[in-house]
């Protein structure tokens, strides 16, 4: 059944309406009438089967018929921050990263990010990755849309990583060091519930100054397994892991 | 340092040639000289360090120093086979596949693809397909390149299913309904060597006659976590939770 996320405001009393993009998918993509039903999710994670009551010219109406118990919500918090990678690379990371559960992501201006962008130009492009993660979410069957945010520097960075319980960062010189720096390692000592930030670098990897500064901030340096990942690979590898180790493994 | 998959016939008591696109890529890419490393690896998974000993018109002579003992392969000889799906998808797959330590990849014609290939065609694209398996097989550190098939029809696949000692299908009613359905219930059994072979649907899934088939054939349907996965992110999820369980839980 296809799925709406539905602002708060056009949530009333067992009401809801559908304005704008979705207006238009429910009327002109998917062609849906009066009487045919569709899942809307509410803004704190409730989902509902709707039915169509009424088509006017810019507003759909429909009524809740009932709630859902829909477990499709990673029990981790899951932060993805990413060293801006080039091309359409972060766009791939939005989309599957929010199919594999991630919660919030956040792409940082790295030292070897090869794409500089400034305050302006990121926050023109906010608006299409917040289009890229909600219709992600719908597709994969969300109860929850990701935010999408962005920090400038690693100071900023170091700064939002504060209210973390955990916070990693993928260290390719990681990869040839010690058995103990797996993700295994740690995931036995993350609680549900606990806030994961997960931080990758850009193509060119960390530079040293900012491996220095990660760790002085308390992220632990990890491996993502034998094989070196490229930059877009390496958030879908820890994502599909705590998915399986939270979610699968522990069912 | 640069990796090359150096075919069997040019390696010749401690010496290699290296011909062609890699002749390209020493020469004018890397700008390599006389003098200088780089890694190269045999057909059967040994890598070496080997030095430039004299550059030629269309050949580049280098003498092996040592052997490397590299552990970049999976221990479980994994087998991804892929509904056709739409665009540059199996492209992505074949790339971000091959880092995630998949053996073998099989595109076959599912009843719900859309893309439509006879033999012909599929001839033309193997040449491509091999190249990127490659050159993501030199990025990632692999010591094996994977090998690139292909099948057309549901009854060739079966055919060559019936050699695995593990054969899976994702199937997305599997989702919701049991618990006992997850990959890891299947893990815990699976040993280091044996084969296994995972089947993902088109973007449509897998029909129901393609699931009896499958079923009746002794494949096991699997749920790939809580979410709806779109086609070309479930082979690599697969693929992280069998390196995470193969790779580094045990480690």
């Amino acid at each position: 059944m296809q799925r709406y996320f539905i602002e708060q405001d056009n949530w009333q009393d067992g009401e809801i309406k559908i304005v704008a993009d979705d207006y238009h998918h429910i009327v002109h993509v998917m062609r849906m009438e009066e009487g045919d039903t569709f899942i809307a999710n509410r803004h704190d994670g409730q989902s509902a089967i709707c039915r169509i009551k009424m088509i006017q010219d810019s507003i759909v109406e429909a009524t809740v018929e009932g709630w859902l118990q829909e477990e499709s919500e990673s029990p981790i918090d899951i932060t993805i921050v990413q060293g801006l990678p080039k091309g359409d690379k972060w766009e791939l990371i939005l989309q599957k990263g929010t199919e594999l559960g991630a919660a919030h992501f956040i792409p940082f201006q790295a030292d070897r990010s090869v794409v500089k962008w400034d305050h302006k130009k990121l926050k023109k492009k906010l608006p299409r990755w917040q289009k890229i993660v909600k219709e992600a979410s719908e597709q994969s069957h969300r109860t929850k849309i990701p935010k999408v945010d962005y920090v400038i520097s690693m100071a900023e960075l170091i700064n939002k990583s504060a209210t973390y319980d955990w916070k990693f960062f993928a260290y390719e010189e990681a990869t040839r060091e010690y058995q103990s720096l797996t993700l295994h390692n740690y995931f036995s000592q993350i609680e549900e519930g606990q806030s994961v930030m997960i931080c990758i670098g850009p193509e060119g990897g960390f530079s040293e100054k900012e491996a220095i500064d990660l760790r002085t901030a308390g992220f632990q340096a990890i491996r993502l397994g034998p094989r070196i990942l490229r930059t877009e690979t390496a958030p879908l590898y820890v994502l599909a892991n705590l998915s399986y180790y939270f979610e699968e493994m522990r069912c």
